[in-house]
């Protein structure tokens, strides 16, 4: 199903700038207390994205619910930003034809920002009567989900006024938070988000269910892959856990400066994974304090590129660059379609070369072509070969990448569950609201006047 | 027009981790020898993207062949590669309605990679007869367009036939290459690229400039904007040149390992202006050799955030992570739309103190906010506010990164024109699609069966 080949971080294949084999044998003592962690953490019910393949009553809600909404609508509006956002919209570029949109019902628009142009265009084109709006929010009070609920809550009323709740769910905390009482107060029916699972491990809640499911994606196949994935996420020894030796191979990269993990999918449908997993990997690793207070200031930035498109725009710098990245390619071996290149009069020797081949033939030798040029030139490198992508590998890849971020964390000795770090921002901007009780958190930036130039 | 405010970048505002003035005063020297560099090379016609926005006779013909082809096609294919399509991208994202080809005509798609269910889609979903292909491709030779093209060329002649040449606009160089051949034997209309503007550098000419203009964006005051923004882009002194200001701001940070440039504009329309700057950025300053000869391995990773969407992704690392980050903030003063948060029964403390503002304000509060926590954990910022996006600042935007990137490249002591490093991934992909010439250029990636996992 799916084929992990890290071999291209290894000293004997790109030299001096790779990993010594002999460091990961070395991690051996603190791989198996990172491993040890995680069981315990496990079991007193800290970490829950492992066992949420399992939850029968989440899933046959979901398809109850689907099946009582299907069909009633020709356009679902998204609410909800970060994870509440990121998991739906990548299981659905990436089972959902590109322009799904333009020629398939429902459609769907995932709204995860607080742009006022981006707001107005889409309230100017949908049809309320004809829409489905999905709130997704764990705590309830993100303000700018709370935002956008405020406007959706007000374009309902003045269009489809006393329907209002039948054009709505929510998706949220089981028992807490604003959200969770308007659905009380409204008659929204509300779907719950299990209480230990945050926002960026919540694919595989309703958050992601939901949405798939109203959009025709198997969300059975899609937990049985993760399901089919998990045994060997749980494996003790790193060599036969794909997850612990990703975290191993990035525990040591990141100890010799290695600030930067691009994910790079040789397919389109797999453009908005990296973003899913740019969220998870940065909110989970990207931490001040060890869990024993220490300060560690620890993280590693990800970044999303596309093959071969970025093979034009970032790969030089991957090329030539500092030493400071692994690169990650995944590739799909059996495309879902795929068209040969013609051959025709009128070209040149520069071009006669591709007819006969394959689009993905062409897509596959620029993944290898690149990924080889890059070993030769001392470049760290791994290899995620998918065999198709469908639910099941799917699902598969996401448990992964979660075991991988949750292992990895544990490794460097951080909470991967937690995000302190943002709790300034958001009370200095609740400030700048006139919100009560944060009067006092209004901080201007100063400026150097020498340092500010007008045009 | 444009407030470039880079005093978050000061050590008198966030402490230890970010630049002495004094470093900059004692820059002088480098930055006078950057500026003479940029001056002689310009003057010899190596460097042409100043002048750009005064080729009146371009600028003519694109006015002239968009008036001969509009409102004769429903759609716009636009195919190209990198540069070839980030700037036309750039333009549209920014200039257009988020759901333009929802509502409006001419659609546009932008088909930038050789996905094979991408291209499948598009190809099912058009109308050929009311289509029009637009390829860009500076060398003509480039392997996915030429793919594209050998698909559309099969299309054109199995639905419009004899017609063919009335669906296809070429730009690419004026005399060499594959396309500008082909533009010959078929009798296509095609627009020119100036040989010393490299992809990267050429937003300004017929590759931005014609799909911008079919889209209905005035491409004059899109001129007009980076005409007025050039004056100060070659003003000598940095504290009054706000390149050579970001230009030796990076050069500092880069020297004391900040190797990742964050651009996280809080607008959604300047969302593809990041991707655009990203290539700017990798393929200029990501190089291995500097002028001299010298191994030097520089380059800076440019990363896409948005506001205020990745404050629920990136914003944790970049609180708490490692100091290895700059990160711009872009605003716009006056949104194109905006809408007034209802005031509503049922919203708790929560929710209501949203009530009766307005988006844009909130969104400006985010990024005002999230700006003075970054300062606050020491975190080096800037400011960039325009007041307004329309054809005009994007035109001056677009001049100023294009002079940042070429004035820190230089002061980095490396050729920010040339991207000599995807010389090899390019010939083992020949290699392996068995390119004449190329057979020899194969390499297998090697495999440590101890790294590889199946599941």
């Amino acid at each position: 199903m799916i084929r992990f080949d890290f071999s291209g971080i290894s000293q004997a294949l790109i030299g001096g700038h790779g990993i010594d084999p002999a460091d990961l044998e070395a991690l051996s003592p603190a791989i198996d207390a990172a491993h040890t962690e995680i069981l315990e953490r496990r079991a007193r019910g800290e970490i829950l994205f492992y066992d949420l393949p399992d939850q029968q009553a989440a899933l046959d809600e979901v398809t109850t619910l689907a099946a009582h909404l299907e069909r009633r609508f020709s356009t679902i509006v998204h609410l909800g930003i970060g994870g509440s956002s990121l998991g739906p919209r990548t299981l659905f570029t990436a089972l959902k034809p590109p322009l799904h949109n333009l020629h398939s019902r429902p459609r769907i628009f995932f709204i995860d920002n607080v742009d006022p142009e981006e707001l107005h265009d889409l309230f100017s084109f949908i049809n309320p009567a004809e829409t489905l709006f999905i709130v997704a929010s764990k705590s309830g009070g993100t303000p700018e989900t709370a935002a956008q609920l405020m406007l959706v809550l007000d374009l309902l009323r003045r269009t489809v006024g006393e329907r209002l709740a039948e054009h709505l769910v929510f998706i949220t905390d089981p028992a807490k938070g604003a959200l969770r009482q308007l659905a009380r107060e409204l008659g929204v029916p509300a779907l719950s988000i299990p209480p230990q699972i945050g926002g960026r491990f919540s694919v595989l809640t309703p958050v992601g269910l939901l949405p798939a499911c109203l959009l025709g994606i198997d969300i059975h196949r899609l937990m049985h892959g993760a399901r089919r994935m998990r045994p060997c996420l749980l494996e003790a020894d790193p060599f036969k856990n794909p997850a612990y030796l990703f975290g191993a191979i990035h525990f040591l990269a990141m100890a010799r400066g290695v600030n930067v993990c691009v994910l790079m999918p040789y397919a389109a449908a797999l453009k908005d994974l990296a973003d899913w997993f740019g969220q998870l990997w940065a909110e989970s690793l990207g931490k001040k304090l060890s869990r024993t207070g220490k300060v560690v200031h620890t993280g590693q930035t990800p970044v999303k590129a596309l093959g071969a498109t970025d093979q034009h725009s970032q790969v030089q710098l991957y090329m030539e660059g500092p030493f400071d990245k692994i690169i990650h390619f995944i590739t799909v071996g059996r495309m879902r379609e795929d068209l040969t290149i013609p051959s025709l009069e009128n070209t040149g020797e520069s071009m006669s070369y591709l007819a006969g081949k394959s689009i993905s033939e062409l897509l596959m030798s620029e993944a290898h072509g690149t990924r080889a040029a890059l070993s030769a030139n001392g470049r760290m490198t791994t290899h995620i070969a998918l065999e198709s992508l469908d639910e099941e590998t799917m699902g598969a890849l996401l448990l992964f990448f979660e075991a991988a971020t949750a292992f990895t964390g544990t490794l460097l000795g951080i909470d991967p569950f937690d995000q302190p770090g943002v709790e300034l921002g958001k009370q200095l901007t609740f400030g700048r609201m006139g919100r009560e009780g944060y009067e006092h958190m209004v901080r201007t930036s100063a400026s150097d006047e020498r340092l500010v130039i007008e045009i």
